[in-house]
């Protein structure tokens, strides 16, 4: 009954995950709707921005030659030819002591080079024509945003796989990307397991707990970009388990089941991937919590099988599913992203296994300080809620003092990165 | 025709704005749907967690006083009298020699002070009756979680005014709150203004762009977390504008226009504000970009006139718009979140208005290291898909140089700062 697992390390077991990433369909949305997706093409410039020499200011447009002389015992009178709105186009050529009254943004009449900013003119009326004097000489280009400054055309300024963030979606409105092409979202569903599951509407009983994780998974899922779908919680008849597990995977790219991968006599699991034919890619993996999350391979689709504790649970979604869904969207730092901190506190208990202790990633003068966010067991919950970070702590035969380099995984971000797994095991070589 | 503006500091102007600050009503959504959300109400711990005393581990539940002198070569043997899975009680006192065999999660049965973990038990059977044998002693209290270890009851887990990310969720289900108390969502309208805007769907025209600012506007509505509603582009006519605004008024809590705020004949804003008798708040602020923000105020509505410039429009909507959006939901740091970041790069032309630099902040081992993102000009739009903060550089006479220790505001940040201001002229002064 009792089979024996053997661990591997957290790393070798993202890797047996990442072999069977996917990349996602494309599909259009509307602009509107593109913020917090993922771009599934490179998007390049198909003009130039500004494509046209334009004012950034309101005021005159000159020639730069004809203020030459000006100063403030000699000014220099232009005769006002002319206006000109953002939008329009002037269409005559600007001759000599002429000016043209210019709007932020309009395009820069022929023959000037020049925008004097209003507040530097003075205008004035005669014969009822207008005029516009100025105190001082100016620079040919002053006051000029030329054409291609800020994006020159053909220019790849998004790639593909990058999260559409204000930012982006301010160049896809520039570039008239309307209906952007972005990576349809996988569908990640989510099954309950375990009889001392209640409802989060139901009255505690004795014995029994909330169902915390299907919730915590399915915010986490959104979390990453992906799509929900819930299908309760399991029976207790393993053949209807089954039936449900397969009609399941018909409908989802990515099945998650939280609890029931332990050693326990009602840990369904196991004998679920193997009456479903499913391969192991590895049932122990080196790391606490979550040492017995499983995860299991049918014809290459994912089945996770994520731990019944809140923590654990949390942690190995995190880490093992949420690469899966990023890579489904062609981004290439699709695990969470590492990077070195102080630590906070002391955890002088050595631990064969690897920690990956809930904690809060803060900043003291920029530099980056972690903290545990709370109590620290695979089942506690209440850490979950303020942790924004991952504190690593390699497993080993020592323990970490409060003021030692760690290397955090952060949670809140939307970088990423690459592969953050070699350098962890390097750090404490 | 020409108003003299006068600048106020960007502190100040934040000031004039939060004096505007309104929370939202509450309403009600269901556990799947909250999360992102900002919570409504406290939430207490309505029972400790664990509920009972439970076992971590699948194993065996036994005294610690039988387990006394059980070595390698002096084994220990106990009567299975029962077992018991998670969400079921074992009823009986549990006497000498007796064990119970138990899954992760059950409840302690009583007499019991350890649990054993299944991989240091041997089992057997003799005469129908199972036994189990365990080769060493343990201390009471052995793998076991003590009810309320994790959170006891009466304890405020979260405060009304947080954002309710996946762990949130966790505690929400863990305490039964399936319908969970939030802030509604404040109704942000947007108007873009300009003759020379293009739809992004519209082919490019000579004199004219297409309107970006609009579209990014509404991510960053969104990823503020508001709701979006779009009134399309002003008409030329003033009138119609006039009455476009007043509509819009009437269907949304806060009203952004994009352009149409600076000093050119064109600019219609300032007449705007005073046809509808809104006051205005400020219309010039010593910053870089987006020195012609205008904010103004009628019956308690604020009306954010930002510039339509693309940098400008996106740092002006970050400084003034967000944390209203923010105190909403009765978030505690409703402004960008403030760190301290080493410069990487000159900025050696001083500037008497206070910059704020679209930047990308990295660690470089920890420490917080903040660059350009690209092209500063207040038109450029390329800095921005790529920006992740903002590099304030305070106006003065001097420039800055790589290797200082400035000010970043962080974009993608959850957190937060209560008041970011006082101290960014405190730090410079």
């Amino acid at each position: 009954m009792l089979q024996q697992r053997k661990p591997i390390t957290v790393g070798d077991a993202v890797q047996r995950v990442m072999e069977y990433a996917f990349q996602e369909k494309k599909e259009l949305v509307s602009l509107l709707q593109a913020h917090g997706r993922f771009l599934a093409e490179d998007i390049a410039a198909d003009h130039d921005v500004p494509a046209f020499d334009r004012s950034p200011y309101d005021g005159y447009a000159i020639r730069s030659v004809d203020s030459q002389g000006a100063a403030s015992e000699n000014p220099v009178t232009f005769t006002i030819v002319g206006e000109i709105g953002a939008g329009y186009v002037f269409e005559e050529e600007v001759c000599n002591r002429e000016a043209v009254r210019i709007m932020t943004g309009a395009p820069i009449p022929k023959g000037c080079d020049v925008v004097v900013m209003l507040e530097l003119t003075h205008t004035f009326e005669e014969n009822n024509q207008m005029y516009m004097s100025i105190k001082r000489t100016f620079e040919a280009g002053t006051n000029i945003s030329y054409k291609g400054e800020d994006v020159q055309k053909g220019t790849i300024l998004i790639e593909k796989g990058q999260y559409i963030n204000p930012g982006v979606v301010a160049l896809l409105a520039t570039f008239g990307v309307d209906q952007v092409p972005v990576f349809r979202k996988p569908i990640v569903g989510v099954i309950a397991t375990g009889s001392e599951l209640l409802d989060p509407s139901d009255s505690l009983q004795p014995g029994k707990i909330r169902n915390s994780n299907a919730y915590m998974i399915m915010a986490q899922i959104e979390r990453a970009g992906a799509t929900v779908k819930y299908f309760g919680k399991f029976s207790d008849d393993i053949n209807l388990c089954i039936d449900v597990v397969k009609k399941a995977l018909e409908e989802v790219d990515i099945l998650i089941t939280t609890g029931g991968v332990s050693v326990g006599d009602y840990d369904y699991l196991p004998a679920i991937y193997e009456a479903i034919d499913a391969k192991v890619l590895f049932n122990k993996v080196a790391m606490r919590p979550g040492s017995v999350t499983t995860v299991a391979a049918r014809n290459g689709q994912l089945l996770f099988g994520l731990s019944g504790n809140p923590s654990a649970c949390y942690v190995g979604f995190e880490l093992f599913t949420r690469p899966i869904i990023r890579k489904a969207f062609g981004n290439k730092q699709p695990h969470l992203r590492r990077e070195q901190a102080v630590l906070g506190a002391d955890f002088k208990k050595a631990n064969p296994f690897t920690r990956f202790v809930r904690g809060i990633a803060s900043y003291e003068d920029g530099q980056l300080v972690a903290v545990p966010s709370g109590f620290d067991k695979s089942s506690a919950v209440s850490s979950l809620a303020g942790a924004n970070a991952f504190i690593v702590l390699p497993g080993g035969s020592r323990g970490y003092e409060k003021g030692m380099q760690v290397a955090v995984l952060l949670l809140e971000d939307l970088q990423g990165s690459e592969w953050p797994w070699d350098n962890i095991k390097k750090s404490y070589k």
